[in-house]
């Protein structure tokens, strides 16, 4: 990669929030160099001139090309060999889900290459409210993952994402964490010491740049990335309001496999993978469960997992609930339990369905509809 | 019932191991008196006169009353208003499994009607050996049922079944134990004072007559009453050798919903559950959900639920393990994994499903197949 290329990328890759489909499209067009430099004169179109226009006139690329540099990173761009083009193939078969689609350029840091690493990986996610089984269980499956030669992706986050990494890590094998911020920025700030030994054994990776901190939205933007490098999800614990049961959306959409961990039904935190299990997916008890599930994402068709309608698979109490979203804004479970006129426990598995098939999301704590493709008239 | 009419029944009930098929025709061809008087003379065909021939000069029917009527008991007789009948109609589209039939007579004790219980129950099954957890849990479901008004059928075992019976004693609901022995013989001895509760606030029932023993036959053949007499069966834990997957064989078999409960993948107590849930049963997390489960028996539907050609739904492994079973005799676990070159914790949950299906069955610590249907030629 020539300086000017770099240098492109880095003022593109912090320009917008990602992912910007305007921008994937001028880039691709018109190429890094070029696009950088149309849309540093303000020489882009709406709408893409409205959403870099915030930032047009921050260039940092150098500084952070040189912060990379210096920690030993890399930039890795759809021209490289490393750029996972397998996992990102899918994101075209997902498009009913927002933002269904692959980063522009990816920041990185570690050893392990990123192509390799997730032609046979697993997400492992869950709840950072883990319980001593659910981390134990974590960490169960990240080291017989790690012993027949799957990396272990996770978030690094507290809890089950914790567990995982340092498991693997510990059986020297490959983990890698998908960060929703810069790379510089160790996110909790308390496993600063892991993320440290996940970039010297394994890879580090976010399509944030240096600097950017993470907040709510680009933690739902990371999962999908989460769910794009690993062959298959595994949801190990998480309440019925966890991210993870977003990830394991990401997954579904992507046409990977999705499983869950069961656990106590007393236990709070395992309440999100039974809504997982009733929604279809893999019952997950070892890591051989989840061996089985990692096919070479290549061989994956999302399309054949993604029917068309998916509005005609849904149960009667999927379809009610569907049914009850409302047309427009965010509803409470509460709001949409009294509108589908079932008892509010009994929403919570259809939702999460829902969630699954792309046609509903999260918004704030409240719920609201994706809409699949707009109907003329 | 007459007098004649009653005596012939108890004489029949003991003068063949039940189920019988040739026994039941004759019955219901001449009815009970003139089959017992047949039956006592030798003036029957083969193969009901082999099957008849050792016990045909007992007649213990008098005595077996009197011991039934001291205890405040009764018969149910297919001519009786209590006989379930619609909790028997399902046995006929079973017919792929042996003794998918119902009994020939009923010895009951205590004051619920088996006809109305089993039009609104749910069979709550396990191991013996449960952990305090599989206890707990069978405890809250049985609890939660008896508050909807749902029956708690069970086998009056230890572990789960104690505690299902319990429980929904101490909530004053109606609890019914299936017996594989006579109604006078409590087992587990150990449960006699629970037995007794039972007798004398729900009900206890069989299809073995006074002084009959439980036997390991016995108990697999009662599992198919217990299946019968609920609207769905749900295990509460159970390891992957437990005769609770035998019960849930037959409700399945039956058209009746298999639920289990998931448990800690660490414990081997819920093995057993999950590879039910990897062959389809659905997550039972609260009595709420066995609530919807349970229909009207009669509004089932068995024969859509029970595909002509179970074989075209096998998956490969089900099938791999489907084709390695011997074509005669029994092979171990080992043995079918090495005919089907798989490691021999993979076909576990095949042969749970095979199971399930009515394809294969245990016997012995071993497994066989069952034949659908003979082809000509």
């Amino acid at each position: 990669m020539t300086d000017a290329t770099s240098g492109a990328w880095a003022y593109l890759s912090r320009v917008v929030e990602p992912p910007c489909a305007e921008l994937a499209a001028l880039v691709s067009r018109v190429g890094p160099v070029e696009a950088a430099e149309r849309v540093r004169r303000g020489d882009v179109h709406e709408p893409l001139a409205r959403r870099t226009e915030a930032r047009r006139d921050i260039d940092r690329g150098a500084e952070d090309l040189a912060l990379l540099a210096r920690r030993g990173g890399r930039l890795i761009s759809p021209d490289d060999d490393e750029w996972p083009t397998l996992a990102f193939a899918a994101f075209g078969a997902a498009r009913a889900k927002p933002d269904s689609r692959p980063p522009l350029v990816l920041w990185a840091l570690g050893p392990a290459r990123l192509d390799d690493t997730s032609q046979r990986s697993a997400a492992l996610v869950g709840t950072r409210a883990a319980t001593a089984y659910g981390e134990h269980v974590a960490a169960d499956l990240a080291t017989g993952l790690v012993e027949r030669d799957v990396a272990v992706i996770s978030g690094g986050a507290y809890g089950i994402d914790g567990a995982a990494h340092r498991a693997a890590l510990a059986a020297d094998g490959v983990t890698v964490a998908v960060l929703a911020g810069g790379i510089d920025i160790p996110y909790p700030a308390g496993h600063s010491a892991l993320l440290h030994r996940v970039s010297a054994d394994g890879l580090l990776v976010t399509e944030y740049p240096p600097g950017v901190r993470p907040a709510r939205h680009r933690f739902l933007t990371r999962n999908r990335l989460v769910a794009a490098f690993a062959g298959a999800a595994v949801v190990v614990e998480a309440g019925l309001r966890s991210g993870a049961a977003n990830t394991a959306a990401w997954a579904r959409a992507l046409g990977r496999v999705v499983g869950a961990v069961p656990g106590p039904v007393t236990s709070s935190a395992s309440t999100g993978c039974h809504a997982l299990l009733r929604a279809g997916a893999e019952v997950i008890t070892r890591a051989d469960d989840i061996v089985e599930l990692v096919g070479r994402i290549g061989e994956l068709a999302p399309d054949q997992l993604h029917p068309a309608t998916p509005l005609d698979e849904l149960s009667d109490d999927e379809r009610r609930v569907y049914e009850a979203l409302p047309g427009r804004g965010v509803a409470s479970v509460d709001e949409i339990a009294i509108a589908a006129a079932l008892e509010p426990a009994r929403i919570l598995a259809p939702l999460a369905m829902l969630e699954i098939a792309g046609l509903a999301e999260r918004h704030d704590g409240c719920w609201r509809i994706v809409r699949k493709r707009r109907q003329p008239g």
